[in-house]
């Protein structure tokens, strides 16, 4: 059973609602799910997990410096999560745009850790965006991403 | 065994070598691999393969349009390339910088595809880039990456 | 007067469209506008303008390979737009997603030839995207960009 | 007068080497500079400025936390930066990689910001990057950048 970190960071609860629909669905897929604050995720739990989920709201075009921090401090493990699939989400607070380059830098770091993301043909290609509270499109979008990234844990991890 | 498609734009050979370096690697990893000029792919063909890697010099920040127009003409294939891998290369031509943003351009594509990418913790994360003519750090890059996309080919596809 | 360039791909006339509402507040502010489809375009014409103004659809993530081609063919005019300003527009076509990176690549492109660029703290900050035909949000984003752009040129080429 | 605000966020000393570089060329340009480590700036100071410049390390393809906060908390100023010039420098660290990436989400924060980038048609296209300590080439692009960015700042404020 693969084992899977959705972490967020989320001021205005609009991330960590994303972060509970795409919990939700991946338990329902079988994997076994912890879904943490980024203020409580220590950096060495990374190792443990088969799947990081790492969700922010976006500010001036990029991940949230709380979870840029976590990333940072990431380097500790550099080599060690190769393999492990990455995949990211994102809210829009107060200013809008900017979603579609928070995802790439969250993507582009799991890619300088040597991890394996998917995106997706149909809605939010490369992972789910909400503005503001997540309405009936963004829980889908959250949901088709859960099941998608549940599919290819199996695929990869068994 | 799972087929691969290196497809490449080269004016100057350096693109076109990198390809052929790469494709030497995965062949000796057991993939029955297609080496071609963008000029000889025909869009409809890559539904054919399990993995298509893409190779282009770097104009401007981004992929040569040649490559940019297949990747236009695949939206007849929209859906269709769900979960395959994707996997790029770039080599700096007349004007330096910009690689990055290359090869990020045709990763991108790729996730819009609903493809799936991995990266490298060492040396060129996101794929492999040669400055000129390939030199004995391009080669290798090319090789590690060439053997990294086997190994996620044979857990994927077997 | 400054003279600017407003050059569009268009296939379904959504972008033609932006770039229309474009030039007719850059005209009402006092520029001398020409207004050309891509295949109208001869790059050597690039050298005339202060303002280069790019529209494209989103195709994959990136603008569609027709402007790509004009922009790998400015090649040699290189060096030669140093310190004309550069803007950007877009139009999502079949698919959706992508219109910020196909901004961003063509601004890009616009600061590897040492161009100038200049963003919105307001509504679409990189430049302005509209989904399918432009509706009233998309057209008043297009004539806050052809202002300020304005005042740009103003400042910069009197 | 322009004033200009150099912030850099530096451990191993590389990054803070460029701006010492770079503030050198501004003030010889006849530009009043101060140079500022990133936790020595208020972000209420950033309003005082015609030009800002932002120095980070490549971590993870992206800026520094320390510098994301101070970016993320800008948003108390949004709007009131509109116009001002905005330029950016990366290093890097430990991990090969993402200083194109780096840079431009630099960028990206000042378009946000309704902020005046220029590139440069040769070099560094999008701001000076130094592998380690700045090497000879690395120096020349620092001193270009600076140099190219007073005469921005003589045309926009005089």
């Amino acid at each position: 059973m693969a084992k899977v970190l959705v972490a967020y960071y989320s001021r205005t609860g609009n991330t960590k609602k994303m972060a509970e629909i795409i919990s939700v669905v991946l338990k329902d897929e079988g994997l076994q799910v912890d879904i943490k604050n980024i203020s409580e995720t220590n950096v060495d739990e990374l190792i443990n997990y088969d799947i990081i989920v790492f969700g922010s709201p976006t500010y001036y075009g990029s991940m949230a410096y709380q979870l840029k921090q976590l990333i940072d401090e990431s380097v500790k493990l550099h080599g060690k999560l190769q393999g492990k699939i990455g995949a990211a989400f994102a809210s829009a607070g107060n200013v809008a745009g900017g979603n579609e380059t928070t995802i790439s830098g969250i993507l582009n770091a799991f890619l300088i850790h040597g991890m394996i993301v998917q995106g997706d043909s149909r809605g939010d290609h490369y992972g789910p965006v909400s503005l503001g509270l997540p309405d009936e499109r963004a829980i889908k979008e959250c949901q088709r991403f859960a099941k998608r990234n549940a599919v290819l844990a199996k695929k990869l991890f068994g």
